[in-house]
């Protein structure tokens, strides 16, 4: 049948990758389907797409808009949205500075094991701290990109989508980013979106660009077998 | 461009879908692409099968054939092995009950955004306790099947794949499953493996005939949409 399936139990899964969390006597399983082959049968590469920016810059309206497009062009993708995780995963973290850190650790975990599956990963979460996101890079591995959404703290609070500024500014929200609570921007981050000077369709082509020149996904057609707007519905 | 772009900072995606964690004002944002839509890109739905069982039972093992056997019908998995998400996202847990119930809490997190993201998920951990197995099924939500690897404890005593039991009777890892910790095994689950009476092969075949059964791959060629073996490669 298939030619890997030689005998039960066999240590097949572990050539070549053995590691061991010595203090657990935990044994580490590889993969079975590689990188390589995920990018044959999808039509494209996977890759992180980490949106950083204050609250009300528009990381989880692009990362949507996003998906769309490459929804539309065959690509797979995923959103790992910030805030959806804190009603999940993450629910048992609050906001200090230790937690914040164990947020984005987890966060950049998840976005790994979804890279592996072969999507493209598009992570909004605001990650204020220079260290925490350089933890992530860490994490993460080859193909991860910060995205900075940029825009000025005026117009995020003009914004204020979630009225969570007004709340911050009244005192009724504690360490919020940008009023109570640090922003780093990022130092050299791969792509730029100036959300407060261009419209998210303008962005989105930017993105769009960016995977194309990074090889993420086909100069042409995204994914190579594209479906035709009929058959996806 | 795209229908769903229209102007910038729109409440769309949250339509429908607005969930409040009220104790920290976190809004949930509505995934922008439907399960309907992406079984259409794939070809198939998507599904969690958590395998559960004793360490040596073959839940690492028939996960990753199964694998294999998916992709080369086009079908898009991942495996989430239990001991793999504890050198990652749980290495900070151990293997306390209240540990261990954490460990299975995230996963379950996990598999959820891995099935909503349009895979066919295979999680393996031992999750030896039928609470936590339950709060699994609870976090997954639609499409989620207990698959119980039944393997005598004495077979997998003499397997011993990873020479942890042996530690386990020395006295040398404590609350270790089966022999100084307990397992629970599955009251109703939704198919069984009899791991020390079949072949990997046949166990496979199983799982395959299950998947086709409950509509997550096709009757005939699992994805619609499926690629030669020449063109995986």
């Amino acid at each position: 049948m298939l030619s890997c399936l030689v005998g039960f139990i066999s240590n097949k899964p572990n050539e070549g990758g053995i590691k061991l969390n010595a203090e657990h006597h935990i044994v580490w399983h590889s993969q079975t389907i590689s990188a390589e082959q995920r990018l044959k049968l999808n039509g494209h590469r996977s890759c992180i797409l980490w949106f950083t920016g204050l609250s009300g810059a528009g990381k989880s309206t692009l990362a949507n808009h996003l998906e769309a497009s490459l929804f539309l062009q065959g690509v797979r993708s995923v959103v790992l949205d910030g805030d959806n995780i804190r009603h999940g995963l993450n629910k048992d973290l609050g906001f200090s500075a230790e937690d914040r850190a164990e947020n984005i650790r987890r966060i950049s975990e998840v976005a790994k094991i979804l890279k592996e599956a072969g999507l493209v990963v598009l992570v909004a979460a605001i990650s204020p701290f220079r260290k925490d996101r350089a933890l992530s890079k860490q994490v993460c591995g080859s193909h991860f990109y910060e995205v900075y959404v940029s825009c000025d703290i005026n117009e995020c609070i003009k914004r204020d989508p979630k009225g969570l500024y007004q709340k911050a500014i009244r005192g009724e929200i504690k360490n919020f980013t940008g009023i109570s609570s640090p922003y780093e921007p990022p130092i050299q981050p791969d792509i730029i979106l100036e959300s407060d000077k261009k419209t998210a369709d303008q962005l989105v082509e930017e993105l769009i660009s960016f995977l194309k020149v990074n090889h993420i996904i086909d100069e042409k057609h995204g994914a190579v077998f594209q479906l035709s707007q009929h058959e996806i519905g």
